[in-house]
């Protein structure tokens, strides 16, 4: 028995080729570093790896981050620029009993030591639309556009559960910011005796609930997966709610130990692709005040990565 | 009512100050942030702030948060260098609604556009350190030394819960490295509804179990302060048991929305401070399988910051 879950349309192609790896006997980590590492390669994904969305200065800075389920270990880099492969790095840091999360220079000086691929992760496309946004005169405001983070967590025929994430960051975002995604809790949790989850969206709101620990708890007080994206989000929704917020743009996937899947956003749809022996299926979720998981249909996403 | 609870004894003189201040009808961040910056500046106090721990290439790079428990907004610097008081800058970003925390030269160029004092954050002391450690053939195996971190927590008359922490991290690390003190969830959490909690030692571990948050989530669900960092400690100790593993160096303060207060270690012995209307105290704390908080005696706590 394996399964493999992954956020948003553009982990697809790597995700049915991860599954096929996972069919094959491959361990959960390498299915997860295979997912996400095809959406970095990517120049087209703009949100995540090469191509990726660059700060107000027009940098592209990174956050990636892995978790090994079995070991509860971590590793991930926070703000680092021009490593080709964010989510190779933060593979590497996982297993090391100190020193496991690296910021910036000491992140890229990291790779560099270990022989990881650098390069300038800006694109001409990428380029453009910065470019195109500082000439508006209003582009502060028009900050939070575009942030979709690649979550994949895998669970393979040994019982073994891993969780890559990986993205660079809200569109315009000031030097140096870090959201959710490279955060254990907050963007990811994984432990393989109750479950794995994470998140993307808005990082600010997200680690403000720590969701995906969050849902990983209450999948060890016995939620299904589904369930606990949905109670996680609804958690922190009546918190904010009560604070006159609302949470907007948080989707989240979960895997349980047996391989069952859920997912949550407040979206009104979210795709999601999952691989298992039953193949590789596009799927979408609807707002979490209606829950619906059903097989994506082609016009219902078609305006989405 | 109000409480104040802080780590270790180098907390006490600031925290008693902080304490007259709660008393005078200040705010619980006001009084969270005069303890950690009193830390902060004494260069004596070699994990915080000034005359911090320097990393293997011998110079200083800080750690710091701050969350308001009334919110859930939180504001952090991590990995930053020669920002005179981090704990100032982490306030400042709190409240944001995107790119509330900041890496490196970002949370650095933050600090100066805020008009925050910038400063060598070396001293005399901490470069003798670093120099007779480096001259050790065997530095890189005794890095983890001294990595005390300051966390306060506060719940002011009008119950307003804040939670600030600050540090320089692990003695020698590696340049970049991040651990669990600016880390919502790891580190620290806030929920003025159900309680706050903090942790500090070696961060590589707390973050595994995202102990603050699980405390919190205890709180929740009815524990008592003292209880709910047994609870987590306990949870997280018998998880990395089953790995083989024991985690060490682990304490933690958690304070409740009605002013009691707790702690729990893996230390034979942990110090914090307390203020109250009843005045301000230093407690100890002992390893919570033998659980006993009790008026630190003299002697029990000489050679310990």
């Amino acid at each position: 028995m394996y399964t493999i879950i992954g956020t948003w349309k553009m982990v697809y192609p790597g995700l049915e080729e991860a599954a096929r790896m996972l069919k094959e006997g491959v361990c959960a980590g390498d299915a997860v570093v295979h997912t996400v590492r095809r959406v970095e390669d990517d120049p087209e994904l703009s949100s995540v790896g090469y191509g990726g969305l660059p700060d107000r200065e027009g940098r592209v800075f990174l956050d990636a981050a892995y978790m090994d389920g079995n070991t509860l270990r971590v590793g991930a880099v926070l703000s680092a620029e021009n490593i080709a492969n964010p989510i190779l790095a933060a593979r590497l840091l996982c297993g090391r009993k100190t020193d496991c999360i690296l910021a910036g220079h000491g992140a890229e000086r990291f790779a560099v030591a270990q022989g990881l691929p650098m390069r300038d992760m800006r694109t001409e496309s990428s380029m453009k639309r910065w470019r195109d946004t500082v000439a508006e005169e209003s582009f502060a405001a028009g900050a939070y556009r575009g942030h979709d983070t690649v979550c994949v967590l895998a669970l393979d025929g040994d019982g073994r559960m891993a969780v890559g994430t990986s993205t660079s960051g809200l569109f315009m975002k000031e030097p140096g910011r870090v959201g959710d995604t490279p955060l254990i809790g907050s963007g990811f949790y994984a432990d393989a005796r109750y479950g794995a989850a994470a998140a993307t969206g808005l990082g600010e709101d997200i680690m403000r609930g720590c969701l995906s620990y969050e849902a990983v708890s209450l999948m060890r007080l016995g939620a299904s997966p589904e369930a606990a994206c949905r109670e996680a989000l609804a958690h922190l929704a009546g918190r904010l709610g009560e604070l006159g917020e609302s949470p907007e743009n948080i989707s989240m996937i979960a895997l349980s130990p047996d391989g069952e899947f859920g997912a949550a956003t407040t979206l009104p749809v979210f795709p999601f692709a999952v691989g298992n022996e039953k193949g590789s299926v596009l799927y979408a979720a609807n707002i979490y005040t209606k829950p619906d998981i059903h097989v994506a249909a082609d016009d219902e996403i078609a305006h989405i990565d």
